[in-house]
């Protein structure tokens, strides 16, 4: 709650964008907590934070956790935040009890995972995951010009690069932001992987036309065939459960009361645990949108955006996750991550899980984003069990 | 084609926005060459064109015909030209054959017809009719601020009123601005009055959330919701034909690729030539509208902008027109008018009948409207014929 503040909306939520002044200043919020816990703190050249506790044995692998501190522009107060927090409150724990690990313990922070001021999102776990280039990150321009590098510069969160060292299990604590803990009354949610994800750009181009006198038969009207196209999508993807499909965002042309809409441009986006599936449901829309096409009388261009292979984390990871919930005695189930996150990124490079908790109404990326503390204690301790169990406590 | 050169278009088209530069020099045009074949003209305070040769019983009720000389920002040449130009043929051969009509005739320009710079449309017939006061006309602004009245002034257009007389009857030609006389290969439409329309803004509102990790089901998706209601509109409407409805505009928001629409505003559009069928329309959509946003969770206001009854043209002014284009030998069929027209506001206040002429694909309102000579030719004779009837052939 207290670093909350550092960006605080009327609305209750946090305004903190990626490399801003309240970015900066919970940064140094952050740093200054985990020095008091004796950690050593290291930036590297993109800027990702690393709090470092070490363990007994100095070369050996690295157990990890955090997340990030950006937020969205109208963003929430636990998206990112809570994951550093609850590594910190590992720290904490380590820290206060005493308890020494074979392995060193390292909080950390990673810049822009929101990717509404630079894009694209994830950005220092990314570049951290060898996915994007120092240079190429440190080159990304905001709308207003600025270079990621510069702004990173003036907010003195400019690092000296990282030395490479392995890591044991990188683990993240995260709000949910769905709606599946909840409703299924669940404390914990021991993420399995996170779905693959496919964006499609699809233009549909029909005749504009004068809305009165032309009659219904005839017509080319691209949003009606938008219409049928979202339709069918939605059953297409219900068949695929726990697939989704969204058509998020659609643009008509000329966009006028009577004039039957001559073009649609719109969004279409699939998701699915498995990506042989996923390609299923893609050959089921790719099927139906020729059918509606021909039969509404359009022609269509479709172009692939992305394609983001399923994410499956590892195996020992996710088991520590799941013992240290059931040891806990907290309700927990097996769940996949519907959004993206650092720790997809991390899963190429080191064994890696998740930890989810419920929240309110699986709302996130909003003021109105919420939590509760038993909830976001529960998460932690989780957690804390899942870190001493691969940092070998002695 | 002479009058397409003032504010001719590269593509083919012509930009002649209503008191701008093109239009003084149209109007100034037109005014020659009604001088030309004798008239005398009279500007009312609106900025109508009346060019009058009389008839030889001066106090009986003046025969009219139309239309207007302004266009949309990327209209083509037929869109109102035609119907002035063809009573201009009217007038010369009038003069050419030097005929005497009982009833005087006269050439009618209305003003600002398209309504683009200046809203609402056909602002002059309306006056004209008394549907709006000189006052509510001359005060209307454009995007600029600048005042109707004033623009009138500057193009020294601005005339003395025009005395009250009676019409015996108002002709209207017109390119029909839809494919069915092209389809059903007729040259002449006989109109028959105009549809009845009803205009509503609907909003839908859902819960926007994560598209990744919400699931199908549970989702409060309102371009769902928007989805189904346009497929549903359409069948209403192909039940109902000739009745159409049209969903033209239509936002989301967020409109984020990522992001289950948490709202849609829509327009939605209905019309028909019997207002007690577009009323069950109404009543099925409205229907509709509950079942659907009820089934997808979503709450809705709608809310209705405009309401125009049908209006029947007059059925003597109808025969002379269709009887004329029988004796003339042309293939023709009666058709209601699907769009608006000077005539629709004229018709509350005289016996008023249009004639319709094919136009290429049904398309207007674009740079590449195109009709036949041999078309316009048939329609301008159909008008001299109906005109000749009306005046009383001396």
């Amino acid at each position: 709650m207290q670093l909350a503040t550092i960006g605080a909306t009327p609305a209750g939520g946090v305004c903190r964008l990626a490399l801003s002044e309240e970015d900066r200043q919970a940064r140094e919020q952050l740093m200054g907590w985990c020095r008091q816990v004796g950690c050593v703190i290291e930036i590297d050249a993109v800027g990702n934070i690393f709090a470092r506790r070490e363990g007994r044995s100095a070369g050996a692998p690295v157990v990890m956790s955090g997340s990030h501190l950006d937020t969205q522009p109208n963003g929430g107060r636990f998206d990112g935040a809570y994951g550093v927090m609850a590594a910190l409150e590992v720290l904490r724990v380590l820290h206060e009890q005493r308890i020494t690990t074979d392995h060193a313990f390292e909080l950390v922070v990673w810049s822009n995972e929101e990717g509404t001021r630079f894009a694209p999102s994830m950005m220092g776990s990314m570049a951290f995951a060898g996915l994007l280039s120092e240079r190429d990150v440190l080159d990304r321009t905001d709308m207003q010009g600025h270079r990621y590098g510069d702004a990173l510069a003036a907010i003195d969160q400019f690092g000296h690069g990282r030395s490479d060292r392995s890591i044991a299990a990188y683990y993240e604590a995260h709000i949910e932001q769905g709606p599946i803990l909840e409703r299924e009354n669940c404390t914990i949610g021991v993420v399995t992987g996170g779905q693959g994800q496919k964006w499609f750009d699809l233009t549909l181009n029909g005749q504009a036309a004068h809305a009165g006198s032309t009659p219904m038969a005839g017509r080319r009207d691209a949003l009606l065939g938008a219409a049928r196209i979202i339709d069918a999508l939605r059953n297409i993807a219900t068949r695929f459960a726990p697939g989704v499909a969204t058509v998020g965002e659609l643009h008509v042309t000329p966009n006028s009361r009577n004039v039957i809409p001559g073009r649609v441009m719109m969004t279409v986006e699939m998701r699915h645990p498995r990506d042989s599936l996923r390609d299923q449901m893609e050959g089921e829309f790719r099927q139906a949108l020729g059918a509606i096409a021909s039969d509404e009388c359009l022609t269509f261009s479709l172009e692939t955006k992305l394609t983001q292979p399923a994410t499956v984390f590892d195996t020992d990871c996710v088991s520590r996750v799941r013992d240290a919930a059931r040891r806990l005695g907290y309700r927990h189930m097996d769940i996949v991550s519907g959004a993206a996150h650092d720790a997809i990124a991390i899963a190429r490079v080191a064994p890696t899980a998740m930890i989810f908790v419920p929240c309110a109404g699986g709302i996130s990326h909003d003021e109105s984003e919420s939590a509760t503390p038993d909830d976001l204690a529960a998460g932690a301790e989780v957690l804390l069990q899942a870190v001493l169990e691969s940092c070998r406590r002695i």
